[in-house]
């Protein structure tokens, strides 16, 4: 089931997919998917992200894998839906996209054990992790404004229950305008999603839609205003989000 | 106005303090201080905090003042009322409470100039932002696991509106067991909480209810399990918790 979050004029609907381009909701109304605004798939309490989780990735950073998972926190103003903007700052250098793959908890839980860590995932979806490389001088503590940006979290389309049968079995892909700049593949996670699951519930609640952000493989590259982000993860569907320049959306004043 | 979130025999009510010790229910009902259970006065979506926000603190660990604002973010997994237990982790050596001003923001803002930051307050409770030392190797980036566990974010008693006049000139107090170990003020505060606003919203949008932790004065010590921690700030009130050893209270399985 590939559940979606969405408003048709204005209004929100809750349905799913029932046709590779048709959503239905809770009414049992029919809508294209191109006729819809995608909001995220789930409301989290909270967001927690991976450094380096990936080997490739570590490396082509040239940096050591961490010890212990190098958790950060990505907050919930970064949030936006499939093809929704997503606003490249003033004055910065290098942005780029992280394509990851977001698990989906299902219920409260703590000290939940590795053998029982899939009880307790919902589901899966897309992220794109963006991250201002200009501000990270340390890569396994990433500071709050290189992750934090209003929109620096694409998330969608779909929240996809049920249907992923190993999600260590998936390949990521990102086309910047149509070119695949970054190609990896689930199975090469340093540390699998029980045992963050685990790590995470030693020490913290999660509650129900809270979700983990399980890290980027090789291929990150820098991004700009006008570029047109596409993240596939095998059977969660397509996440798209154009990048613009601050100055076009944002009036520097209070919102 | 002070106001406050608590229970009463298991269901909710919010209300003003009307008296030294008399709350007062929006049914116009009466409870002593005494008969109610206290829920943190607001709920957050967001909690950021600021890391060596005090010269004094950053005098007595030893390290350099920061050249921005340091931030980081308190999930609110860590969230506790006042009288709520505070869980002292298994295996662990140096905890340390910290007492901090907490700063509530009224509505969504985002570019908040410095000039009109106390526009965009809607008022002030007190904080005890609490670490785990063992885990901190960078006091500038302080793991998630040194301050996200459960129950490591007690504040109140009460969202307190429209009575504080000037936020910079508070005295903060702490007491362990009754014994005085923390006493500063908000005079000394590295970057005031206009600043720290303007800084923020420079990239996030703050939502209504957000917390901003503004860092704690010199004065942290170590705690342990049985100690009962009293945080005083002027005009705020009095924030009671009781540290318990992390094995009366949970049971390792799922909750």
């Amino acid at each position: 089931m590939k559940l979606a979050r969405f408003l048709v004029n204005g209004s929100y609907h809750e349905g799913s997919l029932i046709a590779p381009d048709v959503l239905c909701d809770e009414a049992g109304r029919e809508y294209s998917t191109d006729a819809v605004s995608f909001l995220p798939p789930v409301e989290p309490r909270t967001m927690i992200g991976l450094a380096l989780n990936y080997k490739d990735h570590a490396q082509e950073l040239s940096v050591a894998l961490p010890a212990e998972p190098a958790l950060f926190f990505k907050p919930l103003n970064t949030l936006v839906g499939h093809r929704g903007q997503v606003i490249y700052p003033q004055g910065i250098q290098y942005m780029h996209y992280e394509n990851e793959l977001a698990v989906v908890i299902g219920r409260r839980c703590r000290n939940v054990a590795e053998a029982e860590a899939f009880e307790v995932i919902r589901g899966y979806t897309i992220a794109n992790e963006l991250t201002i490389r200009d501000f990270v001088q340390n890569f396994y503590r990433p500071p709050v404004k290189a992750k934090g940006w209003d929109t620096f979290c694409p998330l969608g389309p779909y929240l996809v229950e049920g249907e992923i049968e190993d999600p260590h079995k998936l390949e990521l892909r990102t086309y910047i305008n149509g070119e695949l700049r970054q190609c990896g593949n689930t199975q090469d996670m340093l540390r699998p999603i029980p045992a963050l699951i685990a790590y995470i519930t030693s020490f913290m609640t999660l509650e129900a839609n809270d979700i983990i952000l399980t890290g980027t493989p090789k291929g990150v590259s820098h991004i700009y205003p006008g570029d047109q982000m596409r993240l596939e993860i095998d059977g969660l569907g397509v996440l798209e989000n154009t990048v613009v320049a601050e100055a076009a959306t944002t009036s520097g004043e209070h919102i």
